[in-house]
C-alpha cells in the first residue's frame, strides 16, 4: 500500500505538530508539500527543509493544485480555514481542517454542500474525541452500558488565560474554548442541543472586557436541553492554577461513565500533612498529544478504506451553531436561545 | 455537667433515629419525654418503653410544656414542623427542627423572628453539613485554600425514586430533594443565590406527572448566579441505580476542593475484565449516619457553651426561597427567577 | 427471641468498648454482670452503674458462676485470658476471648480440647476479619474471583510506637502486633503457614532493645511458605507517621484483590502544589470500630443459630504458633523455622 | 550544537525501538550506522534503508571502527553485550548497552575497569528508572520527603509467561525478569543489598521445570537486608492475567512514597455491578515507552554536558550479583546468601 501524500497549509505551531506526527508517529503517510505565507520570515522554510520537505510555497494554491497531494491539511489562520478548505475540496482533495471551520454559518454550510458534492473525505480537528479517556467514556455510552443518557457534564479549564490581545480576536470563550466542549457534549450524548442558556463572569481577570475590548467572560457555565431529553452542562474557566482540567461525566438510566485527568505521574507521597498526588498534565499539548495522532490515523483509515470520517463537516458546523447560541444567551443574562439548524 | 434533657416530638423513622443516637452515641444528652399522635397504633409506645422512655403522650404540647425538657426535637410530619416549633420556642425551649421548617415563607419568617425574640437556640436538620467529606471541602474553602470560589457543583442522586404517592405530597423535587443541595451550595460558597434557572425532565419515570398528579420532574439541573459572582450548579436524579451519589466540587482562584462518595469498602478486584471497585453506600441512612450524630453534638455544644447554632432558622429559610424560585423557573422552561429576600 | 445475656470479665479499655457496643450497637444482647479486680480503684463500678450494670464483682468467678450469664466475654489482662476462659468453658458458658488466648501453646491446646468436649461456642477477638475492606477481599478470594492464591501481602503499621515499658511485657512485635496479621494471612489465603522467615530492625527507635530489655524489633518483614504453595509476606512498622496503615493484597491465577486504607474523608484539595488527600484513620479504634461490633454480631448469630464460630479456638492457636516461629527466626537472622503443629 | 551520531549494533526488536526513538522522538541525535549479523535474512537492511540508514554491515566491528560514530548502542543478543561493549569502549566510543551487560561477573568487572580507564560514557538500559511514576517516587525519597527508608516493596508481574524454550536460555527468573527490580531496589533505597533470601514456586506453570529443563520458578519473593538497615522485598509473577503490574512503595521515618499502574484510560463505568475501571497497560512496550526515550535523552545529556551517566557500568554489575545470590538462595530453600562485592 502506497503512502498517502499530505500537503500542509500553514506551518505555525499546530501545522508543525501535525507534520512531526505525520513524519514520526503515523504509518502510511508522508508530507510532500507545504505552504505558509510567512515561509521565510518565520523560519518555516528551514524547519521544513530539516525534515526533507522542500516542495514549499508562500501560496497555498500551490499545495491545492499539486497533483501529488492526496490530503490537504488546513492549519492556516482561523479566518482562512473555510476558504482554503473550499479550494482544496474543489480541487478534489481530501481535507483535514483544523477547528473551527469558520464562525460564519453560511460559509460552513456551503463547504458542507461542496464536500458532499465532491465526495471527498473531510475531517475537522476535534481531537478530543480521540483522547483515550473521553473515548472510553463515549464508547461505554454507545455500547449501552449506562443506558439512556440523562445528564452530561463536561469540565474544561485551561491552566492559564490567553493574553487579552488574543481574546480580542478569538471570537470569545464560547467560540474559542468551549467549542471543543460543545463537540464533546454531542459526542458523549449522541444527541443535539436544542436550546442553550449561558452565564458567565470575569472572575479570573475582572478587567478582561476593558483589556480585550469585547464583551467576553473567562468563567462560564452553559446548560443545554438535548433533543433526546437529556440535560447537559459545561463549565469553563480560563485559569485552573493546578493545570489542564479535562473531565467528563455521563449519567444514565443504567449507570454512570466518567473519567479523570491524566496526571504527571501516579506517585503519591503520604506524610503527616496528608497524601500528596500529582497535578494534571499541564495543557493540551501534554494531555492530548496522543489524540492529535489518533485523529489522523482515523482519518487515514477513512480514506484508505473508504469509510465515513469520524468527525465530518457537519460536526464542524454544529458546535459553531451552539457557540452562537451561547454567546447570544450570555449577552442576555442567560436567556434560553434556540440552536439554529 | 448535667445532661441536656431532650423531648422528642414525632416518633417515626427519623424520630427513632435521633432517639437511638441520643441514647447511644451522644454524650451529655438524655431523652426524658416523647410524643406521637400514633403512639399506640404505630407501636411507638412499646419501642420507647424498651428504651426507658415512659413519659410519653399523644399530645405534643405535653412535651412542649414539660418543665424538665431543655430541648425539643421536632420530628413530626413536615406540615407540622413550623407550628410545633413555634409552640416550643414560645415555651422557651431550645429547638432542633427537622428540615424543611415549612414551605410557607411567611410562617418561617415569623418563626425566625420569634426565635430571635426568645433568644433560644434553634437548629435545622441540614445534616449534610456535618458529613466528613462535605465538611472537609467546606472547611478548605473557608480557610481560603482554593481562593475565591468561582464555580460550585453539587451532584445529588438518590438510589431509587419514591412512590408517586409520596411525590404527590412532597412539594416536588426542589422542595423535597434539592432543598439539601441548596443548603449545600450556600454552605460551600459562603454566598447567597441571587437568581436561579431550573430545567428538568421525567426521565426516570416518564409517567411521573400523571401518576403523582403534580407537574414534577425526576431529573433536574439548576444553575445559580451567586451574590459573590460565582456560578453554581446542582444536578439531581431520583434514581442512580448504583447507589446514593453525593459529591461536591468547589473551584476557585487558587484551586479546587472536591470529594468522592463513601464506598461500601475500598476493596478492588482486578481481573481480565478490569478493576472492579465497590458501589457508593446505598442511601442517606448509610452515608449520613455519622452526620446525623454530629449535627446533634454541634447543637448541644451551641447550647452548653452559648454559641450560635451552626445551621440556624435563617438557614432554614433560604433553601425554601431557593426551592420556590427553582420550582417557578422549571415550570417556565428554565426562565431566570430572582430569589426572594 | 430473648436477649443473650453477657457477663464481661475485665472492664478496662477493651472491656468498656465491648460493653458500650453491646448496649448501644448490637441487637439481641444485654449485659447482666461484670467483674474487674480493680472495680473500685479504677472507677469501673461507677462507670458500670451509669449503664445500669449493678451485678458486679472483683472476683471473675462470680460472673462465671452466674446462672443468668449465657456468654462470658474475657477482656481481662492478657496473662489471664486462658485461665478465665477455661473456667468459663468448664461452667458451660459460651466464651468470647480477646486475643491472644495465651502465649503458652500447651495451655491453648488444653482450652481447645475443653471447648470441643463441652460443645460451647468459643470465639477469639480477631476483629480485623470483620473489617469491611479486608472482608471484601477475603470474600472475593473465597468466591474464586482471583483463582488460586499465589501471593499474599499484608501491610500493617501502627501510627505510633508503644512505650518501651509496654514492649517489655508485650512478648515482642510478633506476638503483640503481627499476631493480627498472621491471622489475616490465614484468613486471606485459606491455607496454613508451613515455614517462616522473619527479619527485623530497630529503625523507629534504635534504643528499643536497651529500653525494653528484650531483643525486640520495631520494623519487621516476615515471609511464609504456605501449605497450598502460595507465598505470603507481612511488613510491620511500629510507626507510620501518617496514621494506621492497614492494607492487604492477594494475587492469584485469575487476578488480584486488594484494599486501601479508610481515610478521614474523601476530600481532595488540588492547587499549584498538587492534589492533597486525607490521611488514613488514626488507629484501631477509628479504623476497626465497626469490626469490633460486627464480630460480636457474628458470635451471637453462631450461638443463636448454632453455627460454628467464624474464629474459633483453633484460629486462636495458629497465630501464636506463627509468632513463635517468627520470633525464633528473627533472633536467628531470618533462618527458616517450621511452624509447629 | 551538532547532532550526536549513533551507531546501532543489533537490529532486532529492541534495536528497532531505539532507532525509531532516535529518529523521531529525540532531539540532537542521528543514526549514522548499523550492524546486524542477520541483516538480509531478517529484512533489517530494508527496514533501515526506509529510514535512510544505509551505512550498514553484518559485522559489528564496522560500526565500532566507524570514525563518525560518537555513540555505540549495543542491542545485540544478550550473550554478546559484554564483548561488543568492550570493543566499543576500547575504540573510545560512548556506549549505551542493553541490560544485562553479562551474567559473568568477572567479565562485567573488566568492562567496568576499561570504561574507567578510557573515560568514556557508559550507560546500561535500566529504563525503568526513567519511568514517570517510579522516578517521582525515587525523587521524593532522594529529596528526603519520607525520611530514612525503612521498607521498600517492588511488585513486578508480567502479563504472560514466556515460552519454556525462552526460559531455558534466560538464566532464570532472577536474571531475566527480577534483574530490573533489583535495580529498582537500589534506585529507590539509595543503598545496597547485603544479604538475600529468595523463595519461589511454579504456580503459573507447574510443569515449568520439566519443560524448560532448568530449575526455575515463575512466582518468586525475595527479601533483602540493605546496607542502610532497611528491608526490601520484591514479588514477581510471570503471569498477572490483568496486565503488566508495576508498582513500588518506599516507607520511611517521615512517610511513604508509592505509585500505581498506568491504566489504559482513567474512565470508570459505575453500574449496579460496581465501578469498573481499566486494566493496567499491557506490557513493557506500552508502560515503559516514554522511559525508553527518556533514558536516551539523559544519556545524551551526560555526553554533551560531560556529566556522569545516571546508570553506569557499576549499576549494571550490582543487579547481576543480586540475581546470583537470589538464584543460589532459591535453590537452597530460601537460605540467606551474602551478595558478593
Amino acid at each position: 500500500m502506497a503512502n498517502l501524500k499530505f500537503g500542509v497549509i500553514g506551518c505555525g505551531r499546530i501545522g508543525k505538530l501535525h507534520i512531526n506526527n505525520l513524519l514520526n508517529n503515523i504509518d502510511g503517510a508522508e508530507v510532500v508539500a507545504a505552504a505558509d505565507p510567512m515561509l521565510d520570515k518565520s523560519g518555516a522554510r528551514e524547519w521544513l527543509a530539516e525534515r526533507g520537505i522542500t516542495n514549499v510555497s508562500t501560496n497555498y494554491m500551490d499545495v491545492v493544485n499539486n497533483p501529488d497531494v492526496d490530503v490537504v491539511m488546513v492549519c492556516s489562520s482561523t479566518d482562512t480555514h473555510c476558504e482554503v478548505s473550499m479550494e482544496a475540496v474543489k480541487a478534489g482533495k481530501n481535507v483535514f481542517c483544523e477547528k473551527p471551520i469558520d464562525y460564519d454559518i453560511e460559509k460552513i454550510k456551503k463547504l458542507l454542500a461542496l464536500v458532499e458534492e465532491k465526495g471527498v473525505k473531510f475531517q475537522v480537528g476535534f481531537n478530543r474525541r480521540f483522547d483515550h479517556n473521553h473515548k472510553a467514556v463515549a464508547d461505554a455510552v454507545k455500547e449501552g452500558k449506562i443506558g439512556d443518557p440523562h445528564y452530561i457534564n463536561v469540565t474544561s479549564r485551561d491552566p492559564e488565560p490567553p493574553p487579552a490581545s488574543y481574546v480580542a480576536v478569538s471570537g470569545g470563550i464560547f467560540y474559542d474554548m468551549m467549542i471543543h466542549d460543545f463537540d464533546m457534549v454531542r459526542y458523549l450524548s449522541g444527541s443535539e442541543a436544542v436550546e442553550i442558556s449561558a452565564v458567565g463572569s470575569c472572575l479570573v481577570n475582572p478587567n478582561l472586557q476593558e483589556e480585550s475590548g469585547i464583551p467576553d467572560v473567562d468563567t462560564a457555565v452553559v446548560t443545554m436541553k438535548m433533543a433526546n431529553g437529556a440535560i447537559a452542562t459545561i463549565n469553563n474557566s480560563r485559569q485552573a492554577v493546578y493545570g489542564y482540567d479535562q473531565r467528563v461525566e455521563v449519567f444514565g438510566s443504567k449507570g454512570m461513565a466518567a473519567d479523570q485527568n491524566d496526571l504527571n505521574s501516579t506517585a503519591t507521597i503520604t506524610t503527616v500533612d496528608g497524601a500528596v498526588s500529582e497535578k494534571p498534565k499541564w495543557f493540551f499539548l501534554e494531555r492530548y498529544n496522543d489524540a492529535f495522532i489518533e485523529q489522523i490515523k482515523y482519518f487515514i483509515d477513512s480514506i484508505v478504506n473508504d469509510k465515513p470520517t469520524v468527525v465530518g463537516a457537519f460536526d464542524g458546523l454544529r458546535p459553531v451553531l451552539m457557540a452562537a447560541a451561547a454567546t447570544e444567551s450570555c449577552r442576555n443574562g442567560g436567556a434560553w436561545v434556540k440552536v439554529a439548524e
